[in-house]
């Protein structure tokens, strides 16, 4: 075991402090990872406020986990000391059910084993924790390579936000000259708007406030659509071929499957806590259209974003905090107030301590 | 003109009478076509009583017709006369939009015709009028040839209730060992059973009536599920490919989605009058579900369906009826009172004129 420095939270109100917790050691296929950069996702902040109800505390957030191998076990074949490496959103699952067999090991059967807040099955059953600290270990087959070109703090988001947004348009086989829409501009939009115009399509970003319009133009949008506004709604009909809808509030999605084309689809990616307006099933009769859902992407799925990414210079638009500024940057993701992601620089760890 | 038997309704509330319509002389690409058979769908019942809102009367409703040519226009090519023939849903679209050209033109852009109670663009902009008549006039591009050894009685839904099961599970690509659900069963939902069987699947029927199971498993279902029976649900969760929803009452979709695998789809074809339940768009997220829908189905596609029935044996359940028994019919439909599908004997059409 090694005792490595963390941020974690100890109840829904604590907020998160510094504090240590305990690594394993590298097993056979183990990959010790010294963490430079974590990106700060919306899931962090429900989890470490046990917003969705189940946090077991403590709690030491991150799934977007950038940093360089430390050591490495012996049968670990696909890494060496010193590769700069990532891990996103699990770090394990049953590898045996037709999921995992697929790839798609994020639709585990059994359940995957998420970077932060699940049992770790294959080990003590405790309660893994995240990349808000300074290393963590992570069986091989979970580890992404991070193309040594990429600005690491910038890509550490790609691991969640980028496979998140990356997967559903990959899936629907977006292709050059396809018309692609994105609903909402933060962490996960801003990434399906860059991720979209490197596959060649035409993208139009559907935003509830006409301040984003500049801002969804400077991120590469060909379209600006204000939501709000019954014309341009209605201009906007028949155009689309696939949305992401990356809003994680409940909204009438009716208006949007209006935009889309014959055999369109609508992928939801947020998951609002409260009841989503009713679907009105004519539209989706009517033009063939689905209403669908998709969950970050599997390991193969995921370094295959991260190459697409390094080979269209895709990264994140980030804002770099230090540990001390987590509590603060928490309060102004919940604003929405963050053009688009906050990184953590874990060397501030080392200095907090 | 030629003037011919019809049973038409004259407002909401006048039920169905016999009268007298007027069909245009063939054109150069039009087909005659002495009507036998003509299926009464549901649809029917909701436009004769305007039910939807908008019906113009007065109404000849039906759109699962069978009949022989009588007449053919000089530049027809695909029809002789004394050729067994059917029309369904339309007998027109602008054949000129992307969906006409790619043979999906139930999906025109412009609109398609539909066989009764839509304006005929094409020719005078009157109303057009369906099959409770003695013959149709229509262009050959909307009509479909019936194999000579199908019953034509019990042919005659197949042009809608069989083409509407048909073509999700077709566009789904069902084959052989896919585990499909059929939710409902009455006219739409007995075919889709018949068909998905016929395409090699295991087929589950969802009902919410235990007098139902036994005639399920008559028409080749291998598992019925009383949908109300949570523990039946639950034990079903995860088993489906694809489910054929024909129910046009709101009912939740939650607890359907659950029995789907990952990757799965729940095709809605019924369209209620009233709201549905919300979705809970974790359900699609958690498997990449897609909630979808579809229309009939193409010409081109109307014709494999009845090919493919006639390879496989397959017609619907059928009960006949004779003009004079239209009215006692369609309050019989309301009540779910046939196994499963009324059809027209529309020579009893001469014999009460």
């Amino acid at each position: 075991m090694t005792t490595v420095h963390a941020y974690a939270a100890t109840s829904p109100s604590s907020g998160l402090g510094l504090t240590t917790i305990e690594r394993r050691s590298p097993e056979h296929d183990d990959v010790e990872i010294a963490i430079d950069f974590c990106g700060l996702c919306h899931s962090d902040v429900h989890a470490a406020r046990s917003e969705w109800g189940s946090t077991r505390y403590p709690l030491v957030p991150g799934h977007e986990i950038v940093g360089r191998v430390t050591r490495v076990g012996d049968s670990v074949t696909g890494f060496a000391l010193g590769d700069r490496v990532g891990v996103g959103c699990m770090v394990d699952s049953c590898r045996d059910c037709e999921s995992c067999a697929e790839g798609l090991e994020q639709y585990c059967l059994v359940g995957m084993t998420g970077t932060y807040g699940t049992p770790d099955r294959r080990h003590d059953g405790e309660t893994t924790q995240g990349g808000y600290a300074t290393s963590i270990v992570v069986n091989e087959g979970y580890v992404l390579s991070i193309p040594e070109g990429m600005d690491p703090a910038a890509a550490a988001p790609l691991l969640c936000a980028g496979i998140t947004t990356f997967s559903p348009l990959n899936h629907f086989e977006v292709e050059k000259g396809d018309a692609v829409g994105v609903v909402g501009l933060g962490g996960l939009g801003h990434m399906a708007v860059k991720i979209a115009k490197a596959m060649g399509a035409e993208v139009t970003v559907f935003t509830t406030s006409p301040g984003k319009v500049d801002a969804a133009r400077e991120l590469g949008a060909d379209n600006v659509v204000i939501s709000k506004d019954p014309d341009a709604m209605a201009a906007a009909a028949g155009t689309l071929d696939v949305i992401i809808d990356t809003v994680a509030a409940p909204h009438d999605l009716n208006p949007l499957f209006r935009t889309l084309r014959l055999d369109g689809a609508l992928f939801q990616l947020g998951l609002p806590a409260d009841p989503m307006p009713a679907v009105n099933p004519g539209l989706l009769i009517r033009k063939r259209l689905a209403y669908t859902g998709s969950l970050i992407g599997g390991i193969e799925e995921t370094q295959e974003m991260l190459d697409f990414c390094d080979e269209h210079g895709v990264v994140s638009d980030i804002e770099i905090v230090t540990g001390d500024q987590l509590n603060v940057a928490y309060d102004r993701m919940v604003a929405g107030d963050v053009k688009y992601r906050f990184v953590l620089d874990v060397s501030s760890l080392k200095e907090d301590a």
